[in-house]
């Protein structure tokens, strides 16, 4: 079943239902986003307190142009198509698209690393007990995520509105309360810091990291366009409309938090998060500040939790195309892409671990891939414009023109700003993602050529096939497997590998007393292994008996309880995985299953 | 072969060489023995030091009889023989020696943990830098051990002579130079304790308790009774000679050492063994020390070294009985008891970690099974004497029965005195042991009357087999895997496995165009699965079709790279998995050889 057919079976979303369901990954980073780019300043101290106005006001511009060139996606790919659709669309180079995929690939295992650090941190600020066990709490919550996603969540989507919904009305009662609380005590305060003195030691490099910094806050924009084929229609309108509501909501919400930590001279403190701080400035540390921590924990533990949606469809789809190993796009039984949900909190976990759960060291390796998405998603558009044309594409691509600078200037301040703080490690990662992707293509195209045949000429016809038995004795475990051997083969040979010539001889003698089932072949292995004999046996026959098929024929013990298992030696299982990896030879197994 | 054979292909040993070879165990303990008893007394400061002469003298006679009663059980059991020989040959119920086994095997891996933890002690008690790695390295020389063993070192056994005759020539070194002091500066000096006071607190427990610690430095007694067979002929009259050197060296070291201990009263200090201690009052801090040290580190790992081997014969000839896993009697490429020798270095290796490394920790759960042992052979070999009679048997029916007494008086003192201390845990394995391996003997009874056939009336014959081939598509590996097929069966049934009705009716298609090679089977499958239809269609086969055997033959891709395997979905191998431990099917794998 596709995704669609899903979808089809459940009612579509009305938009403002589908819009906080699709909000979280978005609307959850406005509790780090700004704290993040603070941090970059924290060096400055209070003077550099003001530069939290421009820098959100420069990243809110950002977030309507980024809204923008979305809505032009929207109307160029109306089932929807994130970056990688878009730039298989429009370039024929596998490079391209791939760029696009192994960004939003890292971009999305890092999007769970920060946001589950950073819901921690939330909860952390609250009760500082915490702190030391949020690296373990973190990975128990990814862990906690793998297991409901591997049983599928798809179905109980609509839930998650609610508790997105709780976090906006927080934020928007946090910064309403702001209003009036200056309305009443000015919009300046006693502890407000000046505003545009420039502090010593600001470069504008400092200011172009800040700003990067504070955009990890824009992450998550693309879940919309991914997502128009779940609307109620004209799904189009509706996903458009989405955009436009959630854009307006987080621009308030970004510009009044950065405004309010202004006017309060909140400033960075690494064992209370700033959202935690403003707070409690206005609701004190009571019943209020629980709620608000708390939805905010809910929020980014959702936030982490639609990535693993995004993430193995994505690898799904990119694995299809036979750029990633095939088992991504393997389902579990409820649906899930079980294979990448399992990847992504594997690579989230290792990432927690590495930075210790430090929501502000991971920071510099985060959004850099986003952006480069955004600005492929850009290019490929530009194209299609160009190519296509329809109603009015004029104006729509000078708007993917635009969204393509602004993107692509975006993308180099992160790598340049950034590169030395961890950013390399994204720009090493993902050209390396792309050359594997491309030997596993390679792979896979050479494997298909192999098996390819002619239907028409290329027929089976029964092939001769030699049947070696293993036999250890003259027991029931060997009458089963000589009768089913005396069923597929009317000459099998009995091979008994002995360790001295005394158990050979009883071997040979009871074989006489059961009448001679079959040949029975006899090798001696003074050294006590059964490998080094039987090897040589099976070249023996290959070299006779050329093109026909060698058929190893072992019994093997199935005990009634697992752990009799221990009490028995896994000859027949050591000596299958040997045949099968060093041999081409047909390996057979019987099984007796013991009644005791 | 058996250990005797491969004794026989190399020259059998003249006694002084077979001492120090077999004298590792039990003279390596002189350097930790007095010390585990003064420990017990460290609360009652330098008044109860003088206990350290009645304490050791009582060990020493201890040992005298010890080591009578084991020169009975070679005159015998002249092939060499344990107490687990000696019970079984004497007692009926399987518990018996199943007692004298277990409680064996576990201090064969008390000795490995006590004698390595003993080992590093010295080491570090010279550079105490070692001292918080004590762990680490403990678990890293029993690794050293495990490769040693896995790789054999029977043939290299007479190496290990020097090392021993060079430890005991230093302690004897050691206590001549401790007489000649004596003699220049008074057998009683200015910082000798007072000898014959009753320091308060004392109560006989404690003191019962200290000789039973010190009593640990008798373990690795039964190793000569063990090795009779390598010794040159006349073999008893040999091995009895080196018991006797063995005791007479051994009790001589261990009065000497205990008496210089006390003249300088030296008490124990858990940074500087008290072996270290003499060294630095005679031999300062110099070259002398150095070597005195390393050559009690080296006879310590020795004595670790050659539990191995007793320990993995011992595993192997209990399971060879059927009480123990059958696996223990698997020997490798160099005929090492490779499973028991694995099984010994991990339970070893957990007791290090278990008590960090301290000797002193392991001592109250030492030795109790040897002296258990000990008591189980004795009353073994009183039967024997009253059942076989021969020359003199009255002596030494009196020398087993005194041997019997002291033994069983010096148990049940070990069980009380240090119950709380640790040896509970011993007294719960051992009975945890005979219970696992009584159920395991039962097993291997019940398999082997399930197994057994009457070889007259019981032959195997032809049975019908239905073969059942899965079939993804029409490619290079069907045509290889029909082809075989074709070869064992004459109507094999293809099945193919489809999730929708567009691949279901491409199958059909592409089949008839092959010119249908054999019966075609399609199922569907709308939730994905693999298992449930096959099971079903099994189910099926099985009603229809009784008796016969039902062969599923499935095709594997084998890559040519390790890694590509992750490229390729290993459904053959969980489904083979599954099949062989669900069903009662014979599964036989075709492989691929990928070329590229």
């Amino acid at each position: 079943m596709r995704t669609a057919e899903i979808h089809a079976q459940h009612n579509k979303l009305i938009w403002f239902i589908a819009l906080p369901i699709l909000a979280a990954d978005l609307y959850s980073s406005v509790s780090y986003g700004p704290e993040a780019g603070m941090t970059e300043l924290i060096g400055l101290g209070a003077k550099a307190h003001w530069y939290i106005i421009p820098i959100t006001i420069a990243t809110v511009l950002l977030l309507g142009l980024l809204i923008l060139s979305y809505i032009m996606g929207i109307l160029a790919y109306p089932s929807g198509g994130g970056a990688y659709a878009i730039a298989k669309d429009n370039f024929k180079p596998r490079w391209v698209s791939l760029i696009a995929s192994s960004s939003l690939l890292v971009d999305y295992i890092l999007t769970v690393a920060v946001s589950v650090s950073a819901a921690l941190e939330a909860v952390a600020s609250a009760y500082p007990a915490v702190a030391p066990y949020e690296t373990v709490l973190a990975i128990f919550c990814v862990f906690l995520l793998l297991v409901v996603n591997l049983r599928g969540v798809a179905e109980s989507a609509r839930i998650f509105a609610w508790p997105t919904f709780g976090f906006m009305i927080c934020m928007l009662l946090l910064i309403f309360t702001g209003f009036f609380d200056e309305l009443q005590h000015g919009f300046v305060q006693h502890h407000t810091p000046t505003f545009g003195t420039v502090p010593q030691g600001l470069s504008i490099l400092l200011v172009l990291k800040a700003f990067s910094s504070a955009c990890s806050a824009l992450t998550g924009i693309e879940t919309i366009s991914n997502a128009v084929p779940v609307f109620r229609e004209p799904r189009q309108k509706n996903a458009i409309k989405t955009y436009i509501a959630l854009g307006v909501i987080t621009s308030i919400t970004l510009l009044g938090f950065a405004y309010h930590l202004y006017v309060n001279g909140i400033s960075p403190n690494p064992n209370d998060t700033m959202l935690s701080q403003l707070i409690k400035v206005y609701f004190g540390h009571g019943i209020l500040y629980q709620v608000i921590i708390w939805f905010t924990f809910i929020i980014l533990i959702l936030a982490a939790n639609s990535t693993f949606t995004g993430f193995s469809q994505l690898a799904a789809i990119v694995a299809a195309d036979g750029f990633l190993p095939r088992g991504f796009t393997n389902r579990g039984d409820r649906l899930g892409y079980s294979n990448g949900i399992i990847a992504l909190a594997a690579a989230a976990s290792i990432l927690i671990i590495a930075f210790q759960a430090h929501t502000n060291a991971l920071i510099p390796l985060y959004a850099i891939g986003v952006f480069l998405s955004f600005t492929i998603a850009q290019l490929g558009l530009t194209r299609r414009w160009k190519r296509v044309k329809g109603p009015k594409w004029q104006v729509k691509l000078a708007i993917n023109i635009i969204g393509l600078i602004v993107t692509s200037v975006v993308t180099v301040i992160f790598a340049v700003t950034k590169f030395a703080d961890g950013a390399w490690v994204v720009l090493v990662v993902i050209p390396t993602i792309i050359f594997f992707s491309l030997a596993i293509y390679k792979h896979y195209q050479n494997v298909a050529s192999e098996l390819r045949i002619d239907l028409s000429s290329f027929k089976p016809e029964a092939n001769k096939v030699i049947t070696v038995v293993l036999v250890s004795g003259t027991h029931r475990v060997v009458h089963n497997t000589l009768s089913f051997a005396k069923g597929i083969a009317t000459e099998p040979i009995a091979v008994y590998v002995g360790f001295d010539d005394e158990s050979i001889k009883g071997m040979e003698e009871k074989w006489e007393e059961w009448g001679t089932p079959c040949r029975l072949v006899v090798l001696k292995s003074p050294y006590r292994s059964v490998l080094a004999p039987l090897s040589r046996f099976i070249k023996i026959i290959e070299a006779k008996e050329q093109n026909s098929h060698v058929q190893i024929v072992i019994p093997q013990f199935i005990p009634k309880r697992w752990w009799h298992n221990l009490l028995h030696n896994q000859t027949a299982l050591l000596l299958r995985l040997w045949l099968i990896s060093q041999k081409d030879v047909v390996v057979t197994t019987v099984p007796y299953h013991l009644r005791k």
